[in-house]
C-alpha cells in the first residue's frame, strides 16, 4: 500500500482540511463510568458527528485529495454503513459523484440515508465481500476511484485527526481506548497520540467474535478470519488492512476483546445513563472499561465512534443487554389449564416485587399433556440476584419452572 | 403564591447560583428539522443535562436559598421521574437530606436513579397525586420543607436560567419551542427571554391528551382536567399551577398541542437522526416543530427538556412510533393450515422488498376453521405508501388480508 508511511504531518494537514466540515464535539461526561474506574472518564461522541460517525473525517480527506481529472471520474465504495454515508456526504461537499455498493438486505434507514446524501445506490450479492467486489469490478470499467474503508493513508490520516482533537480538548489524558475493526481509526488516532505524547496509552479493542487482530499480530503479518459473528457490524472486518496493521503493530500498547453480551450491556448503559445511541461497535471501546474498568489508568478518553445503529436492530440489542445484565427475565412455567392459575401465578411474581412485561401461553409443546399449558412470563427485575431470588421463590412456592429461556442473541 | 412576582433579577441570581452545577451544553444541529423548517433550527439537549432533565436547575435554586435551620430539618418531593431525581442530586450536591415519595410500580431504573443520588425513597399509594398526599403529611410531621416541582418562585426563576443560556448561545434565535406541563419550564424560559428579548417568539407545547393550559388560559385560571392519557408522562399534568400560569398566561406567545402519534414519531427520529435519548415529554417541542415545520419562524431553538425514560418503555414507544411513521406494519393473513403456505407468503412479501421482522401463528380464533391458521407477519416498511401498496399487492395475489393490526399505545 503505503511507500512513503503516513505521518503526523499528514494527520495535521487533514485536520487543517477538516477544519469547518466536522462538527467540533465537546467530550462528555460519565459519571456511571468514573464511579468504575476511580477517576476521570471522557466520552468521545462522534455518533453525533456529522453522518453519524468518525467515517466522515477519512472519507473527506482522501476525496478532498483526489486530482480534478480523478473527482470528475466520480468516486465508488462498497459498505452496507457507516462507509457507506461517509463516502456520500464527502463527496456531496466536494461536488463528487459517488456511486456506493450495498449488499442485498442492507437495512431501509442506511439506504435512506445514503440515498439521501445524494449518492446512487446499487445492489450487489448478499455479502459486503461481494458488494466490494462489484465495486471495484465499477471502478475498473469506469474509471471511478474506489474509496477503501480503511486501508488508505489517506484514510488513516483523516481518522487520526480525532487524535489530535482528544489531546487538544483532554491534555490530561493518561489512556484513550478506541474501537478495532480493520485499523483506520486506531491507526490514525495512535500515530497521532503516540508522535505527540508517547506516554498515553492507547488500547483497542475488538469484538472476540470479530478479532482479527489478535492473531495478526501474533503472526506479525494480517491473518484473515475464517468466520465472524458480531451484532458490531461496523468493525466485523476478517483480515486487518496492510496500512493499518503496519502502524497498529508499531504504536498500539494493547488489544483487548469483548463479548456480545459485553457489547449489548454497553449499547444498553450509553442509553440509559449518557442518553445517547451508539450502535454496537461504537460502544466497543465503553464495554472494555464497563468489563475490566481498573485496567484503565484515568483519565480515560472512551471512542464512541458511531451511533448509525438500525432502530429494529437496536430493538433486539437492548432486550438482549437487559437480559445479559439480569434486568430481564424470561421464564415458563408449565400449569394446569384452567381458571385462575394465571392469575395465581401473576399475584406471587407480583409479591416478589418483579414487573410483568408480556405474557404468552404456549399449549402445543411435545411435553405438554392436553390439560397443561406453558406460561411464558417476561418480567423486568432488580439484577441478576433478583432473577434468582425470584425462580427460587416460585420454585418453593410449587410452580414447576421450566428451564430459563433467554432472549436470543440479535440476528 | 407569589406575592412579589418573579422577575428577571431573579432569574439572573439563580444563574449565578448555578454557575458550576449545571453543565454547560452546546447547542446541538439538526440538519434534518432544518430542511423542513428551511432554516437554522438548534436541539437545546437538557436531556444530557446532570441527572437527565433540566429539573436540577429548580430544584437546586430552591434547595440553595432554604435557611440552615430549612435546610437541616431536610427537604421532600413527591414524584417518580425528572423532579425525583433533580431533587435528590440537588440536595446530595447541597449536603442536604431528602425524602422522595413515589407511588408503587414506580419503574425499577427511576427508583434505583434516586437512590443512587442518595435520597430516602418511600412509597405510598398508586398514583403521583397520592404521593404528594403522603409527601405533604410527612413536611407536616418532620418539618421537612416539600420542594414543589413548579409552583414555586425559586424553582421557576432556576428553569428560567434555561432561557438565559439559550439567549446566550444563539443570539440570532427567533422562536423558542417549550414543552409544557405544570408550567415551571416554560414560566422561567418565557420570563426570562420576553424580559430580555420580547421580540422572540416563546412557543409552549402540551400533549394534546394532557393539555389544562388552553382551556385554563380561556378561563383566565388554572383550571383541573378530569382526566390524562399520555406517554409523555413527564409533562402530564392535570391542574396548572398557580405561579406559573401568570407568567405563562401573560408572556407566552402561544400553546401548541400534539398528539401521541407525534410524540412517538419526534422520540423515534430524534434517536435516529440527533442519537440523543430523549423522553416523550422531552420531545414535545420537536413533535410540534415536526408536525407543522412552517410554523416556526427559524432560527428556532427546540428544548429537549429530558431523556430519563424506562428502557421498557422506550422498545414500546419505539415500536409504537415506527408504526405510526408507516415503517412497521402488522398484517394478518388467514390460510390454509398446511406445508408451504407460510413460504410462500415469505416470499411474495420479500418481492414486494418488505423486510420480515417477526412472524406469529395463530390457531385459536374463534372465526378460525379447524384447517386454517392466521399469520400475523411483522414487516418493515419504507413508509405509509409502501405499506399501501404492501397490502394491495397480497391482495391482489389472492391473500385473504385480515383488517391491518397497529402496534398497541404504550401503556
Amino acid at each position: 500500500m503505503a511507500t512513503v508511511p503516513v505521518t503526523l504531518a499528514d494527520v495535521e494537514a487533514a485536520a487543517a482540511n477538516l477544519d469547518g466540515v466536522v462538527r467540533d464535539l465537546p467530550l462528555a461526561g460519565a459519571q456511571w463510568l468514573e464511579r468504575l474506574v476511580g477517576g476521570e472518564v471522557r466520552l468521545v461522541t462522534e455518533n453525533l458527528q456529522r453522518a453519524g460517525s468518525f467515517k466522515i473525517r477519512g472519507a473527506y480527506n482522501r476525496i478532498s485529495r483526489l486530482s480534478p481529472q480523478e473527482r470528475a471520474r466520480g468516486v465508488v465504495a462498497a459498505s452496507a454503513g457507516n462507509h457507506a454515508q461517509g463516502v456520500a456526504v464527502a463527496a456531496q461537499l466536494l461536488g463528487v459523484h459517488a456511486t456506493v455498493f450495498m449488499p442485498e438486505g442492507a437495512t431501509i434507514p442506511k439506504v435512506q440515508a445514503t440515498l439521501g446524501y445524494g449518492a446512487d445506490v446499487r445492489f450487489h450479492g448478499t455479502t459486503i465481500d461481494a458488494a466490494l467486489t462489484a465495486a471495484r469490478e465499477f471502478a475498473d470499467e469506469t474509471g471511478a476511484v474506489l474509496i477503501h474503508p480503511f486501508d488508505h493513508d489517506d484514510v488513516i490520516a483523516g481518522q487520526g485527526t480525532l487524535g489530535l482533537e482528544i489531546l487538544a480538548k483532554m491534555p490530561e489524558v493518561r489512556t484513550i481506548v478506541v474501537c478495532l475493526g480493520g485499523g483506520g481509526l486506531l491507526a490514525g488516532v495512535s500515530l497521532a497520540v503516540k508522535s505527540r505524547r508517547p506516554e498515553v496509552r492507547v488500547v483497542g479493542v475488538q469484538a472476540a467474535a470479530a478479532a482479527a487482530y489478535p492473531p495478526s499480530l501474533a503472526a506479525g503479518h494480517p491473518v484473515a478470519l475464517e468466520s465472524m459473528a458480531t451484532m458490531a457490524d461496523g468493525i466485523a472486518v476478517g483480515r486487518p488492512g496492510d496500512a493499518p496493521f503496519a502502524i497498529i503493530s508499531e504504536r498500539v500498547d494493547e488489544i483487548v476483546t469483548v463479548s456480545e453480551e459485553q457489547l449489548s450491556r454497553a449499547v444498553l448503559l450509553l442509553l440509559e445513563r449518557a442518553k445517547l445511541v451508539v450502535e454496537p461497535a461504537g460502544a466497543a471501546a465503553a464495554a472494555a472499561v464497563l468489563a475490566d474498568p481498573s485496567a484503565f489508568e484515568p483519565p480515560v478518553a472512551v471512542v464512541l465512534s458511531g451511533g448509525n445503529v438500525d432502530t429494529l436492530v437496536l430493538l433486539r440489542i437492548i432486550r438482549y443487554g437487559l437480559a445479559a445484565a439480569g434486568r430481564y427475565l424470561t421464564l415458563a412455567v408449565r400449569m394446569q389449564d384452567r381458571p385462575g392459575s394465571l392469575a395465581g401465578l401473576l399475584n406471587d411474581i407480583q409479591e416478589l416485587h418483579a414487573n410483568v412485561v408480556d405474557i404468552e401461553h404456549n399449549r402445543v409443546d411435545a411435553g405438554l399433556r392436553v390439560d397443561e399449558v406453558d406460561i411464558v412470563v417476561h418480567v423486568e427485575t432488580r439484577g441478576p440476584e433478583h432473577c434468582e431470588a425470584l425462580l427460587a421463590s416460585l420454585t418453593a412456592r410449587g410452580y414447576q419452572v421450566l428451564p430459563g429461556r433467554f432472549e436470543p442473541l440479535p440476528g
